[in-house]
């Protein structure tokens, strides 16, 4: 996950039921099937299984990169493995950055090393380094304000600092300093950036993670180092003394590549052409194998779709994962655009991308008049302990730019109390998914897109929003 | 810690009470200073403030290398800025071995990075990496029982798991892959050796630790993975396919450097030729700060001197930080050897090397006639949760082998159930101490050393144990 689900964040206080009952919009046969298909893929292992693959086979897969062309083509071999009626690709422009080495050494005055790494698309330094005293900032805020003169020909450090929590608040504060501290830092004269890592672990493990840099900037290298060498700098700034570091980022960016969405359908019986849209994101950081982010999603929603086929849906179940979401929902914009005369089709939507954790709630954004399908869900979900949410999800990073075009969504929120200790770091294995909270989330999934796909009624579009 | 406590995991479904009774050889003042001590030395942040101090202004210090005679200067200095009468060092032969970068890929099936470190005195790997295929064993006695035939040519890989414990049980058995076991794949005809971290957690942060050629065999180069990337690996294995991997340890061996034991002393009032002997060691690994390995055993014994220092103890109180503990007690055995003729003077002895949790349980291991003094002490400690033990102490590694020359010992038992988590890894940092946990462990020192100080009555040898 790059984007943080704001919409989710800013609503969270204000839980309310959903106001439509069940009622005879899903008919009795298909609400007995999805309570079958809930029990059965809550004892099942095949997503856990997807992951394992996806990690064990295929490992880190950055956009771009020739490890992102395995992910390809193994998710077109799995679909097609697993028995999708209809397997193809979407390509997807993407931009190719790569990593490289990095290290960072504090010179002045206690000499010691700093676990650094990159930030996604910084600029390299200079071959041996990128020398520079540290000026300190609590957030990208107070640099914002400082006066040049206190920055000019320094490297900026920001120290913002994030703490656990369900779902993940914070990281939308946080992630600023990542995200455009490099271009305040630039503008106010900076030769390079550090940042405290936007995690909330005590590890020493750098968090990577996209930033961009404003046009017309002078580019300057951005690294993160991890929290505890963090910590270390802060006690060691106590001290009175000028610090001065030498960061070597050894990145490099080369000309764009094709990359692509990857799509897998079981075809509906009744409405073919009527989709239900469940997704999650192919590519990954380069560090970890991309297990937590998106591994767990891919296993998630292929689990689902495969528990679904078995019950010959009514309407089609449409696999999507999107390329380069980390890039910045690159494969999700290019989605949209090369569907977008088809878009009406899609009749509810829906992307896993926030770890493994167990759901604990489940939101839709639909028409008003579907609300009644959605109470059917509701209850079905109950046993799985999730709750009964509000009618304003966001539906996910790369699904959150489909309602602004009309299409309905759907969010079951993961418990992501831990998901930032991994997130972009080396430590996003798979030994960090439980399994049965996986299982848990196959089921949930799998029901939502079963019952949406069953529903007798109309599934709308979205009403159009009035201009703010 | 390098050396497992053996003894004390032997004993630890023997507990039984110290038999002896409290009784005068204690006077009255100094037990109620002795409260006072603990209670005071519960409060304050010394201990940590020390740490903080060696870990942020020194940071890692192999032994042999630069840092490491830093951090002898940094000890001796902070022995006299807190005051110790008598400050002074012990030169000892150390090896002086640097890690340098490491890497390694699974070449195929499925090309993968691995997390690896080399273990401490490893050869080096040809440059650009050693390439063989693995073979697969769950311990070092497996290895051992192997058909050279299976082995020749390949690397060895072994897949020995350890779990959390208080006591940090199973390291000893574990630990033996690490130590031995490029001895014995050699023997078969291995031409490298991985093995998976001797560690708890799961993590991407292998573990690095002491090994040692068997005189005789061909070195090959050795190196620990991730337990995560065991997991991986393992996972891998599993589709049955051969496994073909590159690493390379770029590891180097210089000529022997003079280190140093640091010592501090705060003269005895009555007995100034009588030592009570608190030690910790100096020395840490090279890829964290060596704060819980073994920067808090050096903060806790700095002040629980300290602590007692006001009070103006019978017997001398010294502090021992002894050089390269990591390599094999290289600093405890010259320890011994230098000071052989006036070991008699050392009336007991403990080092603290076992991280920053709390103690739980004090053992002795001092002649019968003393139990009554160690029952004061038992009194004094239960406050702070801590239980009788035995008469059965190891003492600590550095401590260790003392007892054989007659030396009494104690060791107050640390919880050390998440220890191996971080242990010799580049985790081990300052964030993963407890403050107050830390002050507890300074009170309990702080009483244990005060009250042997204090005792009236003769602190006597061990007996000789008798010949098995």
């Amino acid at each position: 996950m790059k984007h943080l689900l704001l919409p989710l964040t800013i609503i969270s206080t204000l839980i309310t039921p959903m106001m439509a009952n069940a009622n005879n919009s899903v008919d009795k046969v298909s609400l007995k099937n999805a309570h079958q298909l809930r029990d059965t893929a809550l004892k099942a292992n095949l997503g856990f299984d997807i992951v394992e693959s996806l990690t064990v086979e295929v490992g880190p897969r950055l956009a771009g990169t020739k490890a992102d062309l395995i992910a390809v083509a193994w998710a077109e071999n799995k679909f097609k493995s697993l028995g999708f009626d209809k397997v193809y690709k979407q390509p997807v422009q993407v931009r190719h950055w790569e990593r490289g080495s990095a290290k960072a050494n504090i010179l002045a005055p206690y000499p010691q090393s700093l676990a650094i790494t990159a930030l996604g698309d910084s600029v390299a330094t200079p071959k041996g380094g990128l020398k520079g005293e540290l000026v300190f900032f609590d957030s990208v805020d107070e640099l914002s304000h400082a006066n040049p003169k206190d920055v000019k020909g320094k490297i900026a450090y920001i120290d913002a600092r994030m703490h656990r929590h369900l779902e993940g608040k914070e990281y939308s504060t946080t992630v600023a300093g990542r995200s455009i501290g490099s271009s305040v830092a630039s503008e106010k004269g900076a030769i390079g950036l550090i940042i405290r890592s936007v995690g909330t672990d005590s590890s020493r493990m750098p968090h990577t993670g996209n930033m961009r840099y404003k046009d017309g900037v002078k580019k300057i290298p951005a690294g993160a180092i991890s929290t505890s060498d963090a910590m270390m700098l802060m006690a060691m700034k106590k001290r009175g003394k000028a610090i001065t570091v030498n960061m070597e980022l050894n990145t490099k960016m080369f000309k764009p590549k094709t990359s692509y969405n990857v799509i897998g359908e079981i075809t509906g019986s009744k409405y073919p052409d009527e989709y239900i849209l469940i997704g999650a994101h192919l590519d990954s950081w380069d560090e970890g194998t991309g297990a937590i982010d998106d591994g767990a999603g891919v296993g998630i929603v292929m689990a689902a779709a495969h528990a679904i086929k078995q019950y010959k849906p009514k309407r089609t179940i449409r696999v999507v994962l999107f390329g380069n979401e980390e890039g910045g929902l690159i494969g999700a914009k290019e989605y949209r655009k090369a569907n977008a005369s088809e878009l009406h089709k899609i009749k509810l939507a829906g992307e896993s991308d926030f770890g493994a954790g167990s759901i604990w709630r489940f939101d839709s954004q639909v028409h008003p008049d579907n609300l009644d399908v959605m109470a059917h869900i509701n209850k079905i979900l109950k046993p799985l302990s999730i709750n009964d949410g509000d009618n304003k999800a966001g539906g996910g990073p790369d699904v959150s730019i489909l309602p602004e075009v009309g299409v309905p969504v759907f969010s079951l929120r993961q418990d992501g109390t831990d998901y930032f200790d991994y997130h972009h770091t080396p430590n996003d294995t798979l030994d960090k998914i439980n399994p049965s909270e996986l299982a848990q989330n196959v089921a949930a999934w799998a029901v939502v897109a079963y019952v949406a796909a069953q529903a007798d009624e109309k599934l709308l579009a979205l009403p159009k929003k009035k201009a703010k």
